[in-house]
């Protein structure tokens, strides 16, 4: 039997509805893949009643609970107090913490509010969790059948906090038999696309087979049982590479740590130290942005679309005139770059088009490397903010694919 | 005192983290609208013990519960069955959910699998709730002082069920009193700073304060009593407004629509008819990419830090030589880009602050209009995507006071 994990939220942005609780989400899937069998998910706004009895309730029947929220230095920010009333075990302030905490505004050049001294007070024998992402502290305790973990309800902290302080402690403290998670990260292919190209292979009994459509990736998701064959999971990845061929970037859970396209694509940059310059229009900025501390990227320049360049939409019959305009832009960009590797990106449609969520707007990318140009057009629909996401990622793909000597993706891609 | 709104969603892909529970955010969000208190949410797996225990709870507890999920024709779809159990309300067959889940699939060619037939059987004593939109009939009855009401877990389906079938019949069944919600949108200001410069103005009693901090501002939420005199509410927001001062950039709730610091700038820039273009720096095309579909924004560009513009990283001291610097990239820039607005962010640091997040950057904003220049410095820390994201919207801010005619922010802004 798996031990019982309950996921307890606490907030009223949470339970009002203001805010979806992405929070509870992550972390029961981390404890799925630790081993832990989830039971619950519970949100309660700030009313210590409620905070209180549902606490004492979890510590009866679950083996760990991880809390998020509730920890911050507002009046509203009832965790801590909850915890002492619920299992009398009264607030104690902890020297470490208060330290902890000024650090943070010292840093900062900030004096500390009153307020935030709140957060140095934990519940007799709990142990605190140092947070050096944000000034509140998480801490954990054990009552009754339960290991609590208080974290903070801001995504990046509480995330941070779970894998470094949290994560490495949970197999000495539970016998856990983690199953094995492998995600085929692709870009180009719709789930439903994906669903075809795989629907042959036969997936073996106790794995489970699972999707995760995101804005910039869709992830094939293979999850295996404790200690499963070596050699039947490898056989069963390489039919699901074979079968998504080219549109694989990377996949997590094997030997290599894997990020997402952009993260892959410094990879490689940084490895042969090469350098780019790019022109964006349809991405707008996003492209740059995405590269935020990544040395290669020597300049980025955001232009209105080859439409407003010539003062007029042009069409689409127009393409060797828009093909020779990027060309020129290119070569004119590599010159005042210096950079070895160049990208265009252009688009002939008007703003209107851009904005119409029912409109696509056509793409047009270059790359120039050594004299050479590489090229890749996409048709791009759905709302602006998507538009420009896609517009981003398709011209990061080409790159990869150059980078990772994939052919082009000439044509558009399936049902994304 | 209001009505209270538990919120209960059923499946395993909720409680695995699978699925992101969004049923349960937006069903408490038109519960707060309606003049509920939500008090809780609850998702539980497939597990008929859990859900048996958590309805009975609930009919305890709750004046109304809306349950998401678990209405399908699968063995794992056990929504109904629990409820029989429950209440001891046997399943009866519905003839009518029979013909029109009969219906669906007669409509669509297809023969009727016999797992189907299972969602005809409802709880003795239900009130069925046609689905136009699936087989999943919903349904709901009274259950001790609880209005219990099952809706299939398909958000679309779930969606259209409660506007055409629960809305309607929710004023005949509570008395509601809507509240009035009132969020007052700072940049500049953390949660903290905003609780001292606040915690000497008296919040009457009915009156809830809150806050919201999210990744580009702050929100201050008043959330008023039903039908409540309008003068004391007004007098009250500008008491808020008055200490929060110029940090404030849009108050929602009031007569107008408002959105996030890049929308109340985009209103300010088109209604003027000014144009903008901007060199962008710790941003990394940021900036520009937040400005998707604005037409004002004629260029941008992104440029590694000005120490590298430089060849060298400058120090502090050499302000005087980084302002004539910044001065003149904008006047070749207003020159070159014809915009009558011109932004240059520089920032010194080299690139090993910027990722360090112990470390903070100092951005130096500068802005140029019709001859004017306009100075703004900011230090800014954290991980690398907050310093990006920061940095951005520090010169969105200078942009927006001079459009408001606001005092230039200067000085390090208060705990955030």
């Amino acid at each position: 039997m798996n031990p019982t994990l309950e996921i307890f939220s606490q907030g009223e942005e949470i339970v009002t509805g203001q805010t979806v609780d992405t929070n509870a989400a992550w972390l029961a899937q981390q404890g799925v893949i630790c081993g832990f069998t989830v039971t619950r998910h519970t949100a309660v706004g700030d009313k210590i009643n409620d905070l209180v009895e549902l606490l004492q309730n979890i510590s009866q029947r679950a083996d760990c609970c991880i809390c998020t929220g509730g920890l911050g230095p507002t009046s509203d920010d009832l965790t801590a107090e909850a915890v002492a009333i619920a299992f009398n075990l009264p607030l104690e302030f902890d020297e470490t913490a208060y330290k902890q905490i000024s650090l943070f505004f010292a840093l900062r050049n900030r004096v500390m509010p009153d307020s935030n001294k709140k957060q140095a007070m934990l519940p007799q024998g709990a142990e605190r969790i140092d947070n050096d992402w944000g000034t509140a502290p998480g801490f954990s305790l054990v009552v009754n059948r339960c290991w609590f973990v208080f974290l903070p309800g801001v995504p990046t902290e509480m995330m941070s906090l779970f894998q470094e302080s949290v994560l490495p402690v949970l197999s000495s403290r539970f016998l856990l038999q983690p199953k094995k998670l492998v995600s085929i990260k692709t870009f180009g292919l719709g789930e439903s696309a994906i669903q075809e190209l795989i629907n042959s292979i036969e997936i073996p009994a106790g794995v489970e087979l699972g999707f995760r459509a995101g804005t910039d990736d869709v992830q094939t998701k293979l999850l295996f049982p404790f200690a499963y064959p070596k050699t039947i999971m490898t056989t069963l990845i390489s039919q699901f590479t074979e079968k998504l061929g080219d549109y694989v970037f990377a996949i997590d859970g094997l030997d290599e740590m894997t990020g997402d396209l952009v993260f892959e694509i410094n990879k490689l940059m940084t490895h042969r130290k090469f350098t780019l310059a790019i022109i964006e229009t349809a991405s707008h900025g996003l492209f740059a942005s995405k590269c935020i501390g990544y040395e290669w990227l020597l300049s980025a320049r955001y232009e209105k679309s080859i439409g407003k360049l010539r003062q007029n939409t042009i069409s689409a019959s127009d393409t060797n005139y828009l093909t020779s305009v990027a060309k020129q832009m290119a070569i004119n960009l590599q010159n005042s770059s210096q950079a070895d590797h160049v990208l265009v990106q252009l688009y002939t449609d008007d703003t209107e088009t851009l904005h119409n969520k029912n409109k696509p707007i056509m793409v047009y990318n270059f790359l120039l490397n050594k004299g050479v140009f590489y090229q890749a057009n996409h048709l791009i629909n759905g709302p602006i903010k998507r538009k420009q996401n896609q517009a981003a990622l398709f011209t990061f793909d080409l790159l990869r694919r150059y980078l990772q000597q994939k052919p082009m993706n000439f044509q558009n891609p399936k049902d994304c």
